[in-house]
């Protein structure tokens, strides 16, 4: 097992990113995202994802040089045009634009379009956070999800992430998590490992539940929650899907054409201030919500992001881990 | 089995709402969703409400003839107190402003403060869409669900609703729905009919899994869609609870102080308006979510709200069902 620094992590993948072809500012903003994946081991988005950033490259389904622009179509919306690049540098071109019109309105959106799209939302709803504003992400995917009731394919795996400042500790309350019943790649690795998945992770191609994770994956996932879950994926379709003026899902699958690339799609961020909320009483109102946490921790409830904080605390003391595979594999990029 | 008809539904509500000190105000908006949810035969919010309306009265939780008060803390940021009043007649004043605010800016929030509430969501959601916005709309109760991975009451009910507007669809795409599993009143029917309840409702006053509707009521309700869920809930608790300055559910809970009024708090409400972020595109990207609503439809999912809206079809043809004995029982408290 290899622990490397931040700083070899960040070398790693910035080396392999601009070797492919990734503009400067492409390869800081993906090298941003990639190695605080694998600081909080949250692997599935570290720097395992690099493999897709080339990939989906090589499958020319990415503009490695894209500059996004930015739009202001209203006082309190911001529009970013990922002009078909990742939507890391799109994000971080909208976000200080967000910043200002969340601070002077009180509430403002940001609407990221044309984006291929790996990241998990976390990375962003930290970033908002930072600032003292509270945040809330959505974006579609791939068609992988049957709605409750039916037995097709659909909805994306749609994650939903929610972020709460806490002006007095070190790690915001963020919450981010798919819409599906789990992630897909859980059902891949089980495919892998050739193991039977769970009841309720997904239906095969005649709408018949099934625990063969290769049938799921020529059919359908299902969402979690039953139709609760199945109706918040569908509001994401919605919300960062026709209102954004950019792909469901369905589409999204579409336009990838069998080339496996990561989705292309838009996102919706919406950031409230607290400071105009909180009628003069934000320092109340913060420790209330303290008050609230506290109460989860008490009767032995986690908070959510818990063990990601941990694991960067780990990071932090021992260096950041990387497993010897991925770390030759990654090696082969080179 | 009574059929009356809207007038009647109208006059009955009124006159007993009235006789009963509510102001002319107040009653109006009162009546506005009693009548709805009757119509509509979601009859935990139809016109068996009234009861809760008068005994929460003399039990000296809501302010009969309470007038709300409108502030505008910032531009895109409407707050209404509805000091101590139900929360309809708050709604009711805040809903032009935030119409203004969200066709001005393209976002905006309405925060509703200091209200009595027992109103669905919904009958809010579809007057947001029937302005060509789209809503969502949260708010605590009273602690009555515990966290994934707890085992006391920390959490509301938590409903979360949604709309989308469709402008060539008599009814909206509306979703509502409680973070719990099932609604608290789900299990007091199983416990006045002394029948089990299924697992995944709750857990007794030990923390342990249990089908007995006393013990889970005496003990904790359990979140739908396990931490998701949780998650969700806990986000309503913070967004609808300390960003606006109001109560959480514990608080909510505390203040009731076993009066068993309705609960006491406030409620968040964001509207998006589609022009502002359908970049000109309007009629493609509400064709294309019709497609979405397509793909559910034709693989045999229903939408959100289609009972409701066959219901409401109904109600058109032969009158608001009113079951006999709800009926008599109502009159009773004329």
């Amino acid at each position: 097992m290899a622990y490397i620094s931040t700083d070899e992590a960040y070398s790693l993948a910035e080396t392999i990113l601009k070797q492919h072809g990734f503009s400067d500012r492409q390869t800081r903003a993906l090298t941003d995202t990639v190695v605080a994946g694998q600081r909080d081991e949250c692997h599935s988005h570290g720097l395992y994802r690099l493999f897709n950033c080339v990939s989906t490259l090589n499958a020319g389904k990415v503009v490695a040089d894209a500059e996004p622009t930015v739009h202001e179509p209203s006082s309190a919306i911001v529009r970013v045009d990922a002009n078909g690049g990742f939507s890391q540098l799109a994000f971080q071109a909208g976000l200080p634009v967000l910043n200002e019109k969340a601070k002077r309105h009180g509430i403002a959106a940001l609407a990221i379009n044309r984006c291929v799209h790996f990241s998990a939302l976390w990375v962003e709803i930290e970033a908002i956070t930072e600032l003292g504003l509270v945040g809330l992400a959505c974006n579609p995917s791939h068609a992988w999800v049957a709605p409750e009731g039916g037995s097709k394919p659909l909805f994306g795996t749609n994650p939903l992430a929610f972020g709460w400042p806490r002006p007095n500790d070190e790690f915001p309350f963020i919450f981010d998590f798919a819409t599906s019943a789990v992630a897909r790649g859980d059902i891949e690795l089980h495919r892998r490992e050739q193991r039977a998945i769970p009841e309720g992770w997904g239906i095969n191609a005649e709408g018949q539940p099934s625990t063969d994770p290769e049938a799921v994956l020529n059919g359908a996932m299902l969402p979690f929650g039953g139709h609760k879950g199945s109706a918040l994926a569908a509001m994401i379709e919605l919300i960062a899907g026709p209102l954004i003026n950019d792909l469901t899902s369905e589409e999204s699958l579409a336009y990838d054409d069998g080339s496996n690339a990561s989705p292309y799609h838009g996102e919706l961020i919406i950031a409230m201030d607290p400071k105009h909320f909180m009628a003069g009483n934000d320092e109340a109102c913060f420790a209330r919500a303290e008050t609230l946490f506290q109460g989860m921790l008490d009767q032995g409830a986690r908070l959510p992001s818990q063990r990601r904080y941990e694991a960067r605390e780990r990071s932090r003391n021992d260096g950041i881990h990387v497993p010897d595979t991925l770390y030759h594999d990654l090696k082969q990029l080179l």
